[in-house]
């Protein structure tokens, strides 16, 4: 196929990098906010796509996990929404408890400024 | 510097991957829609920062771009915010115009059914 194929049609056809990889935003399915950014091989797409809850490929560890297999903060997946060119998504969903590792409702808690990171209220 | 100053520090130390990349998401400022994912190398992080308009480095065209600079549709980032490991970004940005390239208002237009894609209304 090619990339008009990808963009216009109704077929899915991931666009995998060269690592085999996808990038996949988590966002809250109901205030919107960003909580998370990580990364998708085929396996853990199809993970959640049959379990419903969000599993991730780790660059770091070199393998397939499922957010909240340890802390219990699953991720509820309720929709997942696919970019122009296929290459990465947005998983909508409903959080079971905050979803960083460090204990933050969102990854994104802090903002960039001129003088270095400063914490965005209540994140 | 380790994980640990990344994670809980106030220095903005971002963790470019092996092809000196970081993830950018970008997300309207007022409604909190996710536009959509790009990749900055520093110097469009630095441009972006300089500028106040999101620059985004092309990895398929192996150069760096000004979002709008042959649509028009430039986006006015107002606030970045940075993730636990400092290897992702969210630009909370005002959009001049569609943000994808297709003419959508958001690059996710569609959303992943059993059956393959269909549009989201008001995408």
């Amino acid at each position: 196929m090619d990339g008009q194929d990808r963009e216009s049609g109704t077929a899915f056809l991931p666009k995998f990098d060269a690592n085999g990889l996808l990038t996949a935003v988590v966002q809250h399915h109901r205030t919107g906010e960003i909580l998370m950014l990580a990364h998708m091989n085929a396996e853990a797409l199809a993970m959640t796509r049959e379990t419903g809850r969000a599993h991730f490929y780790s660059r770091s560890r070199q393998s397939q996990w499922m957010k909240g297999e340890s802390s219990g903060n699953v991720l509820e997946v309720r929709e997942i929404l696919v970019d122009c060119d296929q290459d990465a998504l947005i998983l909508k969903a409903e959080p079971a408890g905050p979803a960083c590792h460090t204990g933050a409702r969102s990854c994104f808690y802090r903002r960039l400024t001129d003088d270095g990171l400063e914490p965005v209220t209540g994140g």
